[in-house]
């Protein structure tokens, strides 16, 4: 591989996942990455632009800022892009109403939203609200009508919480897809719309950009995919086994944050 | 299409789905589709050489045939290949120790198989026990194996109960396969291998054998797959649009198992 000079050369602003990059979610709140808590400040700290762009479908951006702010961070609401407020405004703009099969911790995000005689659905991470009941409503929303809509936040196959590997929305967006034979427009990673917005955000270019994710397909490839450089972290969901993806190669593997912004301070332009 | 003599010309068995097709399964015991007692009687009567071939994994085979008595039907534990003994076959073959995803009305099919330290997982429709927690439960076992196998019992879309259509194995089959990056290995229709064993049950060869069920895909393109011609009912989960599928044509459509048994003695050889 090239030094890490030539590969984060112009870089002017970062995104940082932030669920197995800042912290493992689990039961109490789940535990901060070590070292995660003051780099997040010394980037901050930086000339570089910082967003954070999470999957995160289980829980409001206010609920999720809360505990991260809890654990340490230094992180507010307006500087995080996620996609449960993504959604909200293709509904909006589309004039669809959802069956929400999402977790109750993020339903306070849709509080604007029309949900009478759905005509669509939304699935997120719903955690234990995968009951085969609330997946059998949202099948029968689908079968029933002409053009079904199915709205995926986020298409993660799974995460690590602090009690091990918990099943993400992906598989059970994949389960609906197959049931009504149809494909899901997936709101969030590694939609390229959602990267920009965040990129939008900062008023950072792709080429500018670094992405720092534990998800090699969803962080990594997905940001690559949009002309931006990623690396990805040896903390959260990551398996040795990543690094010899058969699709997807990283601009660099780092053991975690600290050590990715070690070398983001070090070889990016003061 | 060409007359029904010529389409069924040669017949000398027939392969009867069961679901769908003789009743809809529900809320106390489900009821029996019109005309199917006394059809299935009918062809028990003629010279034709008669099978039931279900994917049903709800039920041990004991308590369908139970269930199937009670509503009128003249069948019998032997006259059934279902998909969870065939399973058993392959797990004592393979010295595969199995974490079961199974509703609990057919773990009595399992009750001589080693369940300890698991090394595959085995899926059937699982009705209300596809949990969030059960789901993870064997998506933690899969990920655990170098090796990971999934068994899967039939990998249907969805099925119909009396109180509406309801989500078959095959969607949470997808979801495991793409969580875990893998393939299930399909005990059941419309794997060759079951639909063989059927045959072989009535020691009558695939050209000679016509297939009757309501899945376009399970039933009549998995048939057609084996040799067998393949007509589908337009009851239980049939839909219109089953009659334009891309993939797949039946060689006839009839409104129900009576129509089709009435067909059948008409024009198969006496």
């Amino acid at each position: 591989m090239a030094p890490w000079a030539e590969r984060l050369a112009g870089v002017r602003g970062v995104l940082l996942d932030i669920s197995g990059v800042l912290y493992d979610s689990g039961a109490g709140g789940g535990t901060a990455i070590a070292g995660s808590v003051e780099a997040v400040a010394r980037l901050k700290g930086s000339r570089l632009k910082v967003r954070f762009c999470t999957n995160e479908s289980q829980k409001s951006r206010a609920e999720l800022v809360g505990q991260l702010r809890r654990l340490g961070f230094d992180i507010s609401e307006r500087e995080v892009t996620a996609p449960a407020p993504a959604a909200c405004q293709i509904l909006k703009e589309r004039g669809l109403r959802p069956y929400l099969l999402i977790h109750d911790g993020v339903r306070s995000e849709f509080d604007q939203i029309d949900t009478s005689n759905p005509n669509c659905v939304v699935i997120a991470d719903a955690g234990e609200s995968f009951s085969y009941q609330n997946m059998n409503n949202a099948f029968q929303v689908l079968m029933e009508l002409e053009n079904p809509v199915l709205i995926s936040l986020g298409k993660g196959r799974y995460y690590k919480e602090t009690s091990g590997l918990m099943l993400d929305v992906g598989p059970y967006m994949k389960a609906l897809e197959y049931a009504c034979g149809i494909k899901a427009e997936v709101v969030g990673k590694p939609s390229p719309e959602f990267f920009k917005s965040a990129l939008q955000a900062i008023g950072v270019e792709a080429h500018q950009a670094v992405m720092i994710g534990d998800d090699i397909v969803g962080d990594v490839g997905g940001a690559q995919r949009c002309g931006m450089r990623a690396l990805q972290v040896r903390t959260g969901k990551f398996r040795p086994s990543d690094e010899h993806h058969p699709e997807v190669k990283a601009d660099g593997y780092v053991d975690n944050l600290a050590e990715a912004v070690d070398l983001l301070l070090q070889h990016t332009d003061k």
